[in-house]
């Protein structure tokens, strides 16, 4: 056997493995027994340990010195693997099993820490994450910026200043939105009434297949905080049921969808190796955002919905479907980032990336979370958090350790923006398939211009080669713009 | 770190993997999308490589001799871990690897070929098993008899002479019992009616209730041939409806949770070490089976369960608690294992021992299985099997690689004869209890005498240790003549 196909043989099986360690991730926030959280942490950490001395095994040094690429490819295999075992080599296998096992154990924590609204329960685990993390930052960083080193884990060639660049240049713009917004004179009524959770996940599953979900290669389950999970032939989404707000089950299951539809659309050659996943969590969310957002919360597919909610629940308490469509984009103060409409979304990400890379840089205490967290709310949002639920224990992010993640989502929305742009130009006609339910124009084109590439090209590349253009904050905000001001009749 | 201390903690690590790999069995057997089961094999296989990788590390063969227990416990674990290890070793990794990628890939090939019912979609996959299986078992046998060899993983120190004797002298008594049932005047009607999935899956929950069920460490799913699946912290059940038939449904349940209760009533110190679990498939099947027949098939809890089903249904067909008890223990000629009776059980137990020991010894291709299946069932139950799926396509194991386990089963069922005549003499009044719909006095009684003990004894051993006596089919032979002599009138 050659070195390239030795290491191919051998990073085959790290996939796989790496693939189970996922599906314990979702057994764990579905379906895994309550008083099994001890247990599990010790089942991550073991596997964690076993992938962690895969990625440092000395022989993949070798392999990579030997190894002679045949085509494109292969070259951006051995780039995605050599990358991997430098970043794992850095970090000591004792920091690395300490991480899985502590992030295993604080989810629980921080579940329940959630559920009673304790946040006291929950911040000196936070604490105990946070020093990790710096640890393993700075062991990544090799004396460069710690929060760069965290963020190229999920964004990888991305660094803060850039998108401390990019968000500045977006937020004059979309708070003179939000203002312009909650100031109209029209504010859309909220849907009311009472949808039971059996109706909600019927509608659910039935937008996920307008969207093609491929149903032999996924399934749907609630969980606290709704995620997807796995890849090739088995790639899961999971939505979650408020009785009294519908939007928040569909569009969480749009959302997903989008995320899960990613990893199903990429060519099935990549499959067990670094090619045969989303190249981003910024690629990522690009799709789950146009799936949700400018295909799901359009004027087009609002007003199909719209028939089949009215039908499905026996009338709705709006009276079209214009006025569905303005209550299904409609903007309130809130405090929750995930039930967050377009225009005000941002604006959530963007505190949680300051205060991230504070907490990173040593600059914030977890003992100083809770009041920095409130502080900026009532700054950014003119409201003050009212109880710590709904404050800094709203995510799971930081729980399980992920840091420099968050910029990920804001990142995604301006990819989406690009896409949605160079989608509507290919594609015309796509609101008459939308108005009939069915979005598989948009996801033929979202696969053919970018899913099927997997991890074939760097981030910002692959965006601008399906869009024909360099990555801009202007679409996105053009759109939200447009949108905005038709609805609100500004 | 002492020898012992640096094994323990390698061994700790191999028993979370392990876990992983059960979890992930689970996972296949009930959530996972039907296209995923290419990936799941390789994913499968890749963990067996690791275990397997593991099991063989030669470093146990150092850390053994150097290692000095300091109690009985210890020396126990060290016995195991050393008997585990001998095992692995013997049996190349491809090999290992292969089993595991095969087995994984049938398992989804004999279900729509059972579902299909077509065995010459199976009966090619079940050779390259079964020759991989006899390539294991030489390897295993080490000159010794093959099929010892592969029972010695199911129920260590048992051999197939030992059984063959044990199952001489239970048949005569067993056909004489038969005989006598079928031939009885009075013959219990069925359950008439259709009870529908919900209803069902309450009562069984209820049931596992009845048994004291740990539901915050387990879950309940359903699955095409029900089983119970984890230890720990996390042991689950599957059972399965069929609309026509309550009690499949309810003593699939009930027998499930004697498997898990069994793995949850482990002292829990145990956990993560060879002691943490049920000591072999015999020892497993009697807590399964004490669980459903000399418990839930007694006159004592089937009076709960008839009120219970009458108010969940609304009424039955049978008149009082006295034709329930007999419905409940109804003895009719039919094809499948899993739904036999108490009677006839270990006589579809013998006919499989029979051939797999002749397929293991190559005296029986898979050519002929169906015809040697056909013939020997006509001769033993006197009816001819009316299609593959209630004969030779009716049970997963040979498909998962499970030859030389059939035989446990009959050994568990003689094991509860023993224990269920020393449970009732230690708790006397425990009918007093069941009728109330509670048998938490006889899990308490096998968890105190027997489940707790985990691995420490060999099962031979643990046994007569609960019963204080000398394994024997006595007590169960007596048991039935009594009972269903009762039960039929005779």
């Amino acid at each position: 056997m050659s070195a390239f196909d030795e290491l191919f043989a051998f990073q085959r099986q790290t996939e796989a493995l790496s693939s189970v360690s996922e599906r314990l991730g979702w057994d764990q926030e579905t379906v895994m027994p309550r008083g099994a959280t001890e247990q599990r942490a010790e089942e991550m950490a073991a596997m964690e340990s076993v992938l962690h001395e895969r990625r440092t095994d000395p022989r993949i040094g070798e392999w990579l010195d030997q190894a002679v690429p045949e085509d494109a490819e292969d070259a951006r295999i051995l780039e995605l693997i050599a990358r991997d075992h430098q970043r794992a080599t850095r970090v000591p296998a004792r920091l690395a099993t300490e991480l899985a096992r502590q992030t295993s154990l604080a989810q629980g924590i921080w579940a329940e820490a959630r559920a009673k609204d304790a946040p006291a329960d929950f911040l000196p685990v936070l604490n105990d994450i946070l020093m990790l993390k710096r640890e393993e930052a700075a062991a990544l960083a090799d004396g460069g910026d710690l929060y760069d080193a965290l963020l190229d884990d999920y964004e990888p060639g991305a660094t803060q200043a850039q998108i401390a660049a990019l968000f500045d240049a977006m937020r004059p713009r979309l708070v003179a939105l939000r203002e312009n917004v909650l100031g109209a004179e029209f504010q859309p009524a909220p849907l009311s009434g009472h949808f039971p959770q059996e109706t909600q996940l019927r509608l659910a599953r039935a937008c996920a297949t307008a969207y093609g979900y491929d149903w032999t290669r996924g399934r749907m389950d609630l969980a606290v905080h709704p995620f997807s999970s796995g890849r090739w032939q088995d790639s899961r989404i999971t939505t979650r049921v408020v009785e009294t707000d519908p939007f928040n089950c569909i569009y969480s299951t749009i959302h997903e969808v989008g995320h899960s539809s990613y990893e199903l659309g990429i060519d099935s050659d990549y499959a067990f190796t670094p090619l045969g996943r989303g190249v981003s969590m910024g690629a990522h969310e690009s799709q789950s955002r146009i799936y949700e957002n400018q295909i799901g919360r359009g004027r087009a597919f609002t007003g199909w919905l719209y028939r089949r909610m009215a039908d499905a629940f026996g009338g709705l308490s709006v009276a079209d479907a214009d006025a569905f469509y303005a209550t299904a984009n409609r903007v309130t103060p809130g405090y929750i980032r995930t039930e967050a409409d377009e225009v005000q979304y941002n604006l959530h990400v963007m505190l949680r990336f300051d205060l991230e890379r504070d907490l990173i840089a040593g600059r914030l205490d977890t003992d100083d979370l809770i009041e920095a967290w409130n502080a900026r709310f009532l700054k950014d949002f003119g409201i003050a958090v009212d109880r710590p639920a709904n404050g800094v224990l709203q995510d799971v992010h930081w729980a399980v350790g992920l840091f420099g993640y968050f910029p990920t989502y804001a990142l995604g929305n301006v990819y989406a923006g690009c896409l949605n742009a160079a989608l509507r130009e290919a594609v015309p006609d796509l609101d008459r398939f939308l108005e009939q339910g069915d979005a598989t124009p948009a996801v033929e084109w979202l696969r053919e211009n970018m899913q099927r590439h997997g991890g074939l090209y760097p981030p910002r590349k692959l965006i601008e080669q399906a869009t024909g253009a360099p990555i801009s904050e202007l679409p996105l905000l053009d759109y939200l713009d447009d949108k905005f001001a038709t609805i609100y009749r500004f």
